[in-house]
């Protein structure tokens, strides 16, 4: 399908960049999410095998949220243990302690909170405070460490808001440093409405650094609602970072509408990272089939440009 | 329309980039030259004017290549003096000398050749050799300095080939050379079939500048066939490339084929210059009105994710 045989693209390192890069795949659980027809449960189970088939060595399964807000995740009983015998790694994102209690009752090794950069998405999303809010994840995450599981934080518009615009960058590191302090293992910088550019990239990852967040902690989630996620994971790869979330073809949100997630789809990513001679483990191959596939299911093309070039039939 | 009381995207310098870029507007021309309904030259004018009127300095407005080649351009006789007056520089494709002739019967003070790094090409596109294509080049060129014109010379296939693959650095090189030899001002580094990653960006602007070739007379021509203009645009600024090209709405090819050309849509670039601070003149709303109306012409859908996310009607 790829044309190796060509060469293309051709490897060229470029200077400062990680030798390696873990993808952290979150197309099962967020390119999901906001389906509108209920995708069943064995296909769910099928992508994930697919995806860990691929490569992905971590997949972010599904979300222990309560049915009622995710309808579409409202399986996550059913659908965790026809996956979590494969040999990678499984996080599920677990929005309180009831949900908590779901995940490790299924022997979870990993869980992800879902925190936000600001006053307005704590107001919208949970009906609290930015400190109400991160007050409610302490237990949770104290809870998941003394059962020593993995922890990631999400934090949600950590460059832009859609109600209070560009976010101060003090004010994401304050979050950050909260979710640290309180247990999390690693943290995931959500540009959740797509308005962050490279120069912003780098000013947010430096002043985490000096505020004593390790880059080896942080990881970067794009959207490419303005066309900029690779862009940006570039510039975040100059700064070290060597953790980039991304969605199996793109799924997350409609590209044709404003309210787009427009996650960055892995095969762009990997297409990069592939030409700067970055390794990532994953087959593009067989990434591509799974996603051409899944769009199958879905009945709507992928937006990644990567899956479109190398799915088209001559 | 877009959002400037948000602040969005938020403006942060990053370091080693230039303070300006110059956008060379190529949708007037690339853009629309594979177009297959015939668009009205009354509509192609109105285009170039709005184009102006948004701020591009530098509007590539047609070719004088033969009508039997590309039908959709037959009208530069009756376009060029229609936009003629605007303090905007036009330069225009000269295909050879029969079109320079016509380009410089009609006042035309920038002409632009089109030439490519690669044998496959040469054959294809001119039944020549590489040398034969670059020897066909030269009394153009020369002609176009006696006459006191700027030339800009394309390269296209600078990075891959769909024949050949990946195309060997020291090739485009010696082309690059060649085309500042016999006189052009400008050279346009064109990745054709959009497989250039970031690292080989640098790698050719490097050996570019080793065999003494200025960065300041080179210029970017990036597809995003797989997602990877912008990116490569950031390297290449980084390399203080300070002339990119983009199309207007990222008009040109189809994005949904693999044959796709998937020009890089000026607005997506304007964002991102937006937010690292680099001065393009641009506004960026009169431009989405602009490539909005353009679209309603065509029939179809800017590709142009900036355009997407800013004309959605709420």
């Amino acid at each position: 399908m790829t044309t190796p045989e060509l060469g293309l693209p051709m490897a060229v390192p470029a200077q400062g960049l990680p030798a390696a890069v873990r993808i952290y795949e979150v197309g099962a659980r967020d390119g999901l999410q906001n389906e509108k027809g209920t995708v069943p449960t064995e296909v769910k189970a099928e992508f994930i095998h697919r995806l860990a088939d691929a490569g992905l060595t971590t997949i972010e399964a599904t979300s222990f949220v309560h049915p009622k807000w995710v309808p579409q995740l409202a399986d996550a009983e059913q659908l965790f243990p026809r996956v979590s015998e494969l040999p990678v790694a499984l996080p599920v994102l677990v929005p309180n302690e009831r949900g908590l209690d779901r995940a490790l009752a299924l022997g979870a090794r990993q869980v992800a909170v879902f925190a936000s950069a600001t006053e307005s998405f704590a107001k919208a999303n949970l009906n609290r405070t930015l400190d109400e809010s991160l007050a409610m994840f302490e237990p949770v995450v104290n809870r998941a460490k003394t059962e020593g599981r993995h922890v990631r934080g999400y934090i949600s518009m950590s460059f832009g808001d859609p109600w209070e615009g560009a976010v101060p960058i003090p004010q994401v590191v304050r979050v950050c440093r909260a979710l640290l302090d309180m247990g999390c293992d690693e943290l995931s910088l959500g540009d959740t409405i797509g308005v962050a550019t490279a120069g912003h990239v780098r000013a947010l990852l430096s002043a985490l650094n000096e505020a004593g967040v390790p880059t080896h902690t942080l990881g970067v989630h794009f959207h490419d609602t303005y066309g900029q996620a690779l862009a940006n994971t570039l510039a975040a790869l100059q700064h070290g970072i060597t953790t980039v979330d991304a969605s199996a073809g793109g799924l997350g949100g409609c590209p044709y509408a404003k309210s787009a997630t427009g996650n960055l789809a892995t095969e762009d990513l990997v297409w990069m990272l592939r030409g700067l001679g970055i390794d990532t483990g994953v087959d593009l191959d067989r990434l591509i089939t799974t996603s051409v596939w899944m769009a199958e299911q879905l009945g709507r093309p992928s937006p990644s440009r990567t899956v479109r070039a190398l799915s088209h039939k001559e």
